[in-house]
């Protein structure tokens, strides 16, 4: 291995400030004494991504009442945010573990703190397999795995057994037309059995993914399937292919999560988790349609989600500048492909500012998005100058995460406060 | 400002490797003696973003000879890689310097040792402003950036003027319904003057963007476009406008550079600069699409990229594992929008391995792609497990690029044998 790497990680770290790297954008250039970074009066280099702590703070306990109502775990997705700093508030909130899509984000997890961490996905491959090994022998940690073949439980078998190591695998079922998964119960028992006589590989429970049901009937056809789900956990642990007392059974993304509560909350022999993960940053795009949707779900099911009081927040903004007024209706703002989720709808000016000061923004819309810019149409007699300040909203904000290294954390004042790393 | 982050970057980067931080996707897990890291032998933990040495070797000389033909100056778009190592070896192979969008770029590109520093953008803001003024004072570098506006010429005045140095600027010419950019050849005159008479800011040239050039007859319309452009400058260097002995004009992204370079060939008297970015890494989508165009130019055209010989070629792979084969006709891919780019085609197929040997992927084709995960179809009687290994080519690599902190380094035989760090 050359010294290549080594070489530009320290030159690219000492020539800044100490904590940041050359190059991070988003953040301060000037280190002051009295510790907070006025984002309007530009004391924080733009585009930034801010998260609004209070939102945050406001959707965390939220959450986890919700999941506390039903009496499910919350064991909250982290790919979304990949962020150490909130890892640690979901568990202190009171999150039962994490969970990880991939190998490397369950030891960011456990390096963050977390004792029961949830792959919700297929562990394949040689070296995943042994980071997941390292992560077993070297944390105190009860690590799941997803399983939804015979070929995966076979490699996870031979793995962990000549490691002297026992993984707990789930066996995911999905539907037809899904993503991953068993499509039917009969296949996840049969899996089961296979798995039962495999050494170094011990099933848990059930792991399911409602997000891929659509069409008219989504809702009932989620909660069937549910049923479905929570009928063959039973029998994997009737057939004495679970050996664990609480079988797990899991599901929900952040669309759904209040069905897939609902479905599980009489489910006191099992230990039920639901795995939302952008409820904690959420948005002003189709994580807020999703939203709308639970908030009528419950008005006609007598759901829990308006007894509970307030709302999910959404947390993020990405600060940028209007960098051109090139023709009449048209302004070019110093925000791209780079910095923000643009699968799922542009970002939406929220707020402008001029020299430390309000200004209105309302009529602006971006219209489209390149990698470095964004266009944004200026409706006629709206003052928008080159300099001006816009904090935007996003969509999917998962997306909007894996652009930054770091992200600022504002309070109320849109002052920041402290600087969180991301783990991508 | 609290101390999290610096919390976080120390336990985050001493669990692991001391190299890399905990959680870095696309490295390998266990250090090994002998230097290099299998790909095929699964060595790396999948997904891992894999740049092929050679061909970016290649390409570096490839597009170093095409602006040497034409005796203008290369100065390659940084913003495809970010990545210092591949700066320092186009500056090593030629580079007049680099080109850069943001002001924390223009840091990078100090930092790897660029000595001419174009920001192809406006510089607008307070904080941005404040790390440029500590670039120039911090370092020997010649730095340019663009202006389109009497409002931002007169910030950077009064920014720089009161810092004591004087900033260079490129005024940007643009055209109607483009991005950026003075809209008519009057309006950049009327700009000149203007600037003429600021204090901390000087006029070095004029800076175009023929890429938001579309319709039937582009190239026309460019080369019209790239006349008016030259006749400009010197039309500014004979009023007086621009005080350097040889005036700066520059274009060309990575489709159009063949029309600018032919276009600026006979402008010795003139600093003529292209900035193509792409072409280091190119790909097999839409840069392989202009590509082919400005190889079909060149044969229509007697244009030198046929005669060069040998052409761009792909750098880039994406490697990831079958996770899944839920149906007979679908394969699911560890490999999602948190990897690769997806807004201008999905990944393509174009090698596959099981066991360490290749497989057949003839056939196999990305349909959907998710956050994490990506759907192949499969065609009848093509075997295709859980566990195989698939190398993706790519299409749009800045894309790809933003996703990785580590990316690795390969030889012709698919074995790592280092990784560059990414500076976004």
């Amino acid at each position: 291995m050359t010294q290549a790497n080594k070489k530009h990680v320290s030159k690219y770290q000492d020539t800044h400030h100490k904590k940041f790297p050359v190059g991070t954008k988003g953040i301060w250039v000037d280190e002051k004494t009295e510790g907070k970074y006025s984002l309007i009066n530009e004391e924080i280099s733009l585009p930034a991504a801010v998260i609004k702590q209070q939102s945050i703070d406001n959707n965390l306990n939220w959450m986890q009442q919700f999941a506390n109502h039903h009496s499910v775990k919350l064991s909250p997705h982290g790919k979304t945010t990949m962020t150490p700093a909130f890892f640690e508030q979901q568990l202190k909130a009171g999150a039962w573990g994490l969970t990880v899509a991939t190998a490397p984000h369950a030891e960011v997890a456990a390096a963050a703190g977390a004792k029961h961490i949830m792959m919700a996905n297929q562990l394949v491959g040689k070296a995943n397999m042994a980071m997941i090994k390292r992560l077993l022998t070297q944390h105190d940690i009860n690590f799941y795995c997803c399983v939804d073949s015979q070929a995966n439980a076979e490699q996870l078998s031979e793995y962990f057994a000549s490691s002297g190591v026992t993984v707990q695998v789930l066996i995911e079922f999905g539907v037809e037309g899904g993503r991953c998964g068993c499509r039917t119960p009969e296949q996840v028992v049969s899996l089961a059995q296979y798995i039962d006589a495999l050494p170094g590989i011990t099933l848990a429970g059930i792991e399911v993914y409602e997000g891929v049901i659509h069409g008219d009937n989504a809702e009932q056809a989620i909660r069937n399937f549910l049923a479905t789900t929570v009928k063959t956990v039973e029998q994997l642990k009737e057939n004495g292919l679970i050996h664990l007392d609480r079988p797990i059974v899991t599901g929900a993304g952040s669309a759904w999560y209040d069905v897939v509560a609902e479905s599980f909350t009489d489910c006191q022999h099992l230990l039920a988790i639901i795995r939302p993960g952008c409820y904690l940053i959420h948005d002003t795009g189709i994580y807020q349609d999703a939203q709308n949707n639970v908030m009528a779900r419950a008005q006609t099911n007598q759901g829990y989600a308006c007894d509970l009081g307030g709302d999910l927040e959404s947390a993020l903004e990405v600060w940028a500048y209007v960098i051109s007024r090139p023709e009449p209706g048209k302004a070019v703002i110093a925000l791209g492909k780079r910095d923000v989720a643009f699968d799922a709808g542009l970002p939406i000016p929220e707020r402008g500012y001029r020299d430390g000061k309000s200004i209105e923004v309302g009529g602006l819309q971006a219209t489209a998005i390149m990698d470095q810019h964004t266009f944004v149409t200026v409706p006629e007699g709206r003052e928008l100058h080159v300099g001006d300040v816009i904090a935007f909203s996003t969509s999917h904000p998962c997306l909007t995460f894996d652009k930054w290294k770091y992200i600022c954390i504002a309070d109320e004042e849109h002052q920041v406060t402290s600087v969180v790393e991301t783990c991508f």
